[in-house]
């Protein structure tokens, strides 16, 4: 039971401000609570993550990274319902020797991806913590009413996609650790850059409202993110690993080392969207994708079956033994780093 | 960079799953997000509060009460807006030792809680921590559109009112670590029964609508809250400390020991709600007094003068020095324990 660190949060409002300036309902921050007027025709979309240093980020990682992170982590999943992002609001735990360098840094991450979604910071808590720096966000995005995207929503036959890359965060949390030689330095940067800051689809998620049936983003691996997938929605799934698009410099490394294909299919921290769709929603898909400049991929079918399970066909036909998580969540995200 | 612990994951999943089940658009917290109808009149009030163990409550408090002082605080929140509260999203960082029967108490907690106040659990996140545990709330109510209550709508001239009793959560405080002497053991009792569960003011916040001009809750203490509402409507306070309603035990306490008016006056913890109102509102407020059971006083009067300045005047007639908190906030509640 002790203080605060007056100073510190001083300089938390100060830095905090700003970021709601845009939003009248937001008070300034200044209140306990905001206000957020209706839009009829239009659902909220509500999604919360927690981050804790050393679990789910490296606790020397730069500050404006963590804070975008925390931020774009969020907006994947306001993105996977096909739901634009509107509001933030923080909730933050610091250790009681953060430092002012080290929450200006913070306030700059949290300013730029503000600026860079359009969105804005309308409330949120400032606690000390004994422990480890632990930060909560609630994101809110809407969508048009009733039509929001959700995991139970995939249809036997449909097609499974992904967008961008898999696997290249996982790969560079390796590559952060040391544990990815043999590559360039610049695929070991690019590789790191996608662990540390992602970049959530939220383009993509709304222009799939009228194409995708089942969606979700791909945070805790690909495998296990597909099999939540097919258990909402009462299927199976096959995919095959030599379509599951690879960054080249994923593609380097698994030249090099052919087991770390383990990390691709269930690593995590991907922030991609992957969904289902029909067959002839094929051609529509493709117009979409180089129209946002995004890649599209399709790596697999949706099919009846064991309940959530997730096949993975190898380059030679024979099926890949994937290790698949285990449903241990409430609400989504993800509990522990990798 | 460690896992999390599944069999607790699954545990939390089954426990909070019927929390939801009032509400389809919490996707039985088996999605990423969560889906919320547009109420066309009304303005969504949000608010969003952290409670660190050993910060906000003792590490060893029983783990119900816990769970329901943390939806409480936030309510109290909403109820100071004037807004009914609809929905929460709790993010759990759990420590890695956390027990099976500490969760089930906790799920206990928040049912017992979530039916109390006819509300829903509709998202959320739970991570491992190696800290303590930390719990965040975001809380979700609403109000007729542009009606909500704020800080800043104070005029001067204005009488302070206060609902129920204030000191007893501070006082409790000091009860639960034994620095409260003298006093019976049913006083003790009740006054750390006020410090770990309040009681939020949800009928009455509501009824303030057409009373109240600026509104707030009491949590960081009395007079600095006073002064938050003063600063935030450019205006000054006078209160008077005779007029402070008092439990039976705190004035039991205070009469043994005057000194801890200080505690009443600064102590926090309260979650009773603090509004202005013309003097002419005054029968209307003690009609809805009798209505709802919930005693309110006016303990003084918005002035102007020095901006967010309170002035409490003593039974002799004589100014009380009070050291007064800093603002210290971004966007409400407390961060520190007391």
């Amino acid at each position: 039971m002790t203080g605060g660190a007056p100073d510190e949060f001083g300089l938390i409002a100060e830095l905090f401000a700003p970021l709601a300036a845009g939003f009248p309902g937001a008070l300034g921050l200044a209140d306990d609570a905001a206000f957020i007027a209706a839009e009829p025709g239009f659902d909220t979309v509500a999604t919360m993550d927690s981050m804790v240093a050393g679990v789910h980020f490296l606790p020397d990682d730069p500050p404006d990274l963590i804070a975008r992170k925390l931020i774009r982590v969020n907006l994947s999943d306001l993105a996977a319902k096909g739901a634009e992002p509107r509001f933030l609001m923080l909730s933050a735990a610091f250790p009681r020797d953060v430092g002012q360098d080290w929450l200006r840094a913070f306030g700059a991450g949290l300013a730029e991806d503000v600026r860079t979604f359009g969105i804005h910071l309308i409330g949120g808590d400032t606690v000390s913590t004994p422990g480890p720096l632990t930060l909560t966000l609630t994101a809110l995005g809407r969508v048009k009413a009733g039509r929001g995207l959700k995991r139970s929503g995939a249809k036997a036959g449909d097609t499974v996609w992904v967008s961008g890359s898999i696997g290249d965060g996982a790969l560079g949390l390796k590559a952060i650790r040391g544990l990815l030689t043999g590559i360039s330095a610049a695929y070991g940067e690019f590789l790191s850059g996608r662990y540390r800051l992602p970049h959530p689809r939220v383009s993509l998620g709304p222009r799939l409202l009228d194409l995708a049936h089942g969606a979700m983003d791909v945070s805790d691996g690909l495998v296990q993110d597909l099999g939540h997938l097919c258990r909402a929605s009462g299927l199976a799934a096959r995919i095959e690993a030599a379509r599951i698009p690879l960054s080249p410099a994923a593609a380097a490394a698994l030249e090099l080392d052919q087991s770390l294909l383990a990390s691709v299919l269930t690593g995590g921290d991907d922030y991609e969207l992957l969904f289902t769709a029909s067959a002839e929603a094929a051609e529509t898909l493709a117009d979409l994708s180089s129209q946002l400049g995004v890649a599209l991929t399709g790596i697999g079918r949706v099919e009846p079956g064991d309940t959530g399970k997730v096949t993975v066909i190898g380059a030679d036909g024979r099926e890949i033994p994937v290790v698949q998580g285990g449903w241990r969540h409430f609400g989504g995200g993800s509990q522990s780093g990798e």
